[in-house]
């Protein structure tokens, strides 16, 4: 018999950590995933805590990720991934641990500090044909997948310019801090030893590229970047150039001290048909222009949509869908692949259509090119 | 030793109804709720697979919603609270059945279809101190929240005016449909004896009822209506002029056949100091102008978002909460007075913030109301 | 050898009123009218000093409109037409006197007070065959003929329902003003001998009528209205429902007590198969939503606008055109009419694209209508 | 006794020009300067033709802008300034021959093809104290001088990041067109022998430049670019990193071929304490967001509006002013200027709040930075 539920482990993500409860709340959009066993914390009674707050059988309440890892994989009812949720600079050795013991990862952004660690990780994983998913979150909107699919099928032409953007006002203060008061605000964002060399192009540079490659299919020949530290040990604020491989051109610019905006991040992409424009702070639409006519303001949930942003739709237009059903919607791709490996079944490219390991690593990298260019005094580097 | 979980059992809601996955995922953003029984469905298979879907026992699905009701109270650890999200004509049977069985009910709207009958469930619901919601969602918005304490406080001085609207598109090929097409387009929302007197004013028109009323205080004295039918059996288009009890003057539109609108309800309150205005589309945003200052957009998450807008909030400004936030916040609101009164505890006024079983009643009032006054070529009509 | 150039004369709009200014400036924008006589203020110093700066001869200055009606017309070389911009009770008397010396004009809206007046000033301008605007600005805007072109079309279908409204908030200080204070804020606006029966109704209700006749053809059967006056002498807030000749219903709001609007006309129109939206704050673009299709963002000066609209374009697409342009558009219309017709020449149905003595008579209907309904609580007047 | 009329003249501007006519119309808002000498086209009918259309005597329309530099400033009623409204290539001569001849001059922008001869022209202007203006338009608008203000007054501290943007999509079927076709559409833009080097950069990139200057008071230290030219002789898009004077990092973008985009220029400052963004379609507003507050929406015309927006306010707030009103407030500023020089009146700062030589002079070295960087590989290039 076939099976239909899935079983999860998670690694970090304790009841006082933000990002584990996203992640839970987002799987719990899909009914057929279990959180069944966890290292919440490497703080002793928080992890139990977590583990009890579950529902989970304290065996399954790990200490050691490394302890969760050997013992699940010799259970007959072990876990069937595991979701990394810890901070950056744990994430390889964590990954690497449950790869080597045959369990499919869920990671959070970025892979890792080093490249060399991030091709380290895919190799295992491709050699080894386990599920890999890096919560790369925005690829998970229907209308980002609309946009994908407008552009895959030749709506706006050849991709000659894409003008993107990530801006947040939450780090503002920072500027003019000392360090106790920017970590104090911060939390570990800004700590070098934990997000390895950039706090901003790694936390949200990193989302712009991967989503701009996500919608447009083009792979990144060359960055030139200038970075504006403040101060402070990493980047704040970064602009910078950017040629793709088909020889478009580009400009993305991240930030977390452009005050007026929460979490804005936008893409446009130029082509020589039509352009297409979306923002995630309004992520039900979609407006797409194309050359000689009045520019469309698509909606989700609509009968003009169609493809994978039509089979993720949850709700009827116009009734909005967020952040949340983004998340979901990675997840109830990466689930349904699981299932279907589970039950012997062949995966579709479309079952794959969640961020994967190459998409770290490319992260991974971007991150290292933007901030050697900006070493360079913003000499393009290219990637 | 407290109680922290809540059991509850859902009546309608088999798996190909949408509204019953909406309940089920909105609770699912709390963790202390499980769905321990049901009675899905009249046919039979379907009631029993959507039992199975949601892993309950066999024995706690229910074939008929008496039965339930009745084994449900005599359990020892019989549900706290009934979903019910049935079609409207079945609303008052079901719903009388568990308040006269003690058990706590979530209703969908609109309440029923008679006034005597809402009044009716009124009194049982208070003379048994039972816990009732009827699940207006928009007053769930933190957004609505904040309008209707900038209110509360003043800011925008005494109410003079309120345009409302809730427009919607999804019934435009109605007009000129035969019968049989429209109740295909429609579903049973156009069939007087499943809903009653009315299909636009009674879905949707009562939301803007609901929500303006929450948001600004105020009760609708009378009202002055022409509705339009394009020959169908039930209004597809409201248009009213509207008195409040402190003598300021509303117009309200709503239609299920102005194409461009997915699920457009915008308010607009304008008082003597200000007004605020807030479009359900763009939930996260509410647009507050004082009299002789620029026009101020708040967002939700910030700093400046207080009281239960703050409590209510779930991410980070600018990753949008959309509908299902909405939902899940009046869950979370009713689901802590569950919990609360089974373990003894007083109830605050805070505690209460979700729409009452008074709510559904005025619903049930505004409706009557609104289609008499039309039937009096838009005659006045004393609510 | 035909004639090239116009001239005109000016009663009232002395210096220091802003409505002359208009006027003026919005028929600079073509080179061919020249204003040549005037008798801009009862006031001697203010009629002379105005003149002077418009270097008028002094014979040509006149002290009354009377006198100026009776000399210009014995002119050989007599102003072309005369513009009106007088405050609206005079309108009767100085429009009647310039059409019985066979002198075409241009007036300020509304028309004047009485029903009668209207129709008298209708009879003698169609009797003598003389030019007649009046100037509804809006219907100037290119984006507006774009909208009725579009509708007149087919291209929304038939028009089921109207949703209009001019909010501003330049009064909101006379809620709870005495006498004086409101005279101070309001000027002549509030005062009935001036005005007549209505303020916001007359003033800003009537750019609603016309625009929405101007733009969808349809005449109102019926209205039925609530006007607030917070104790003041003229009304300052309206809400109707209106009926339409089609059968079509409409909704429309005015107030100068709308806080956060500053001269917040918009027009929206639904028909069985799409919808039209305009907003004269953003007047260069025009929402257009064909049932099953994203909403299309109409742009001023692009390929696609056709017909009068595309006539009237002055400037580039995204060169913002304004209230002066659309102005302009009523006067460079007019004149064009004005010069085919001392030259001879037969005029089209698109010469006369310029509000006309016949929509100045519906404005005073209009207005009487919506005051008697209020007057009888709401109930139907019957246009 | 003080003149109150200026007499101006024209070089280029022909009727069938497009600038001509924006200057012509842009003057006719205020009334006290008179068109009285030109030079229209080196076409002689054309030049004719025209100078009849504005009335001017035969003796002053000029075959040739040397005799009309001569001829002029001999009379005794000789123009007080000239308006230069030719291709680029040709300004330098003709500016360089009137203000030899002691003529003030306003000029298009750029100001000429080399930074040589654009320090010649300020050299001569500066040495003969005449009064030079370059029409660069957008710091004309009230708001853009509103975002001045309030950032001249620190309102949002020390800028540290701008955005800066300027999209049109005229030319875009010049992408993949051969050049006959290219120099059809684009006129005379794309010539290098009309327009020099730069083709985008010069007719938009500068206007960035200027206005972000203007409202900033920064100056561009250097500049990183890369240009695209889809193989036609000259740029059509335009991305690059900026560095100012203070330190701030920049970014700026312009583009012919960007879809969807009629005259986009948008510009965000981003400082310490604060934002400011402008919309140069959406002209009207202000988006103004102070550190922890709602962003704040500012219009043009309401009572918070100060200074120089509120001096140069023409018609009440939300009726539109445009692009026209732009161009107009930058010659009434001229025209005040040139009077209060003629009756020997000392100038103040704010009188000179028009875009002078030295800003043209800047726009012609950051057009030749841009440029040589994007030749350099992106190269920083110190201004």
């Amino acid at each position: 018999m076939k099976r239909s539920t899935i079983h999860y482990g998670m690694v970090g993500g304790s009841l006082n950590s933000f990002i584990g409860k996203v992640h839970k709340n987002a799987i719990n959009f899909e009914i057929n995933a279990k959180l069944t066993a966890g290292c919440f914390s490497s703080n002793k009674s928080n992890n139990l805590e977590t583990g009890n707050y579950y529902n989970l059988p304290t065996d399954r309440v790990y200490t050691d990720y490394k302890e969760m890892a050997e013992k699940e994989s010799q259970r007959k009812d072990k876990i069937d991934f595991v979701c990394v949720v810890t901070p950056n600079s744990s994430h390889y050795e964590i990954v690497k641990e449950f790869l080597l013991h045959d369990i499919n990862v869920v990671c959070e952004k970025p892979l890792c500090s080093e490249i060399s660690q991030a091709e380290e990780l895919k190799k295992i994983a491709l050699e080894r044909g386990l599920l890999f998913a890096i919560t790369y979150t925005y690829s998970g909107y229907g209308m980002v997948k609309q946009a994908k699919q407008l552009i895959e099928e030749g709506n706006i032409g050849k991709v000659i310019n894409v003008n993107a953007e990530y801006l947040q006002e939450w780090l503002i203060d920072s500027i003019g801090s000392d360090a106790s008061k920017t970590a104090k605000l911060s939390g570990w964002r800004m700590d070098p030893d934990v997000v390895g060399i950039s706090n901003c192009v790694g936390d949200i540079g990193t989302h712009i590229e991967n989503t701009v490659s996500y919608m447009t299919g083009l792979k990144i020949k060359r960055v030139a970047a200038k970075l504006d530290y403040f101060n402070q040990p990493l980047d704040l604020n970064a602009n910078m150039l950017v040629e793709f491989d088909n020889g478009a051109s580009g400009v993305y610019s991240c930030s977390q001290v452009a005050v007026g905006y929460a979490n804005g991040l936008t893409i446009r992409v130029f082509g020589t048909k039509g352009s297409i424009e979306w923002r995630q702070e309004q992520p039900n639409q979609l407006k797409v222009t194309l050359k000689g006519q009045p520019s469309a303001i698509y909606e989700r949930g609509t009968g003009y949509i169609t493809g994978r942003a039509a089979q993720l739709n949850r709700i009827p237009s116009g009734h909005p869908e967020g952040y949340y059903e983004a998340f979901a919607n990675v997840y109830k791709t990466y689930l349904g692949a699981i299932l279907k490996t589970i039950n012997g079944e062949e995966l579709t490219a479309e079952d794959l259509d969640f961020p994967q390991i190459e998409d770290g690593v490319e992260g991974v990298k971007f991150i290292f090119a933007v901030v050697e260019s900006a070493r360079n005094d913003s000499e393009w580097f290219v990637i």
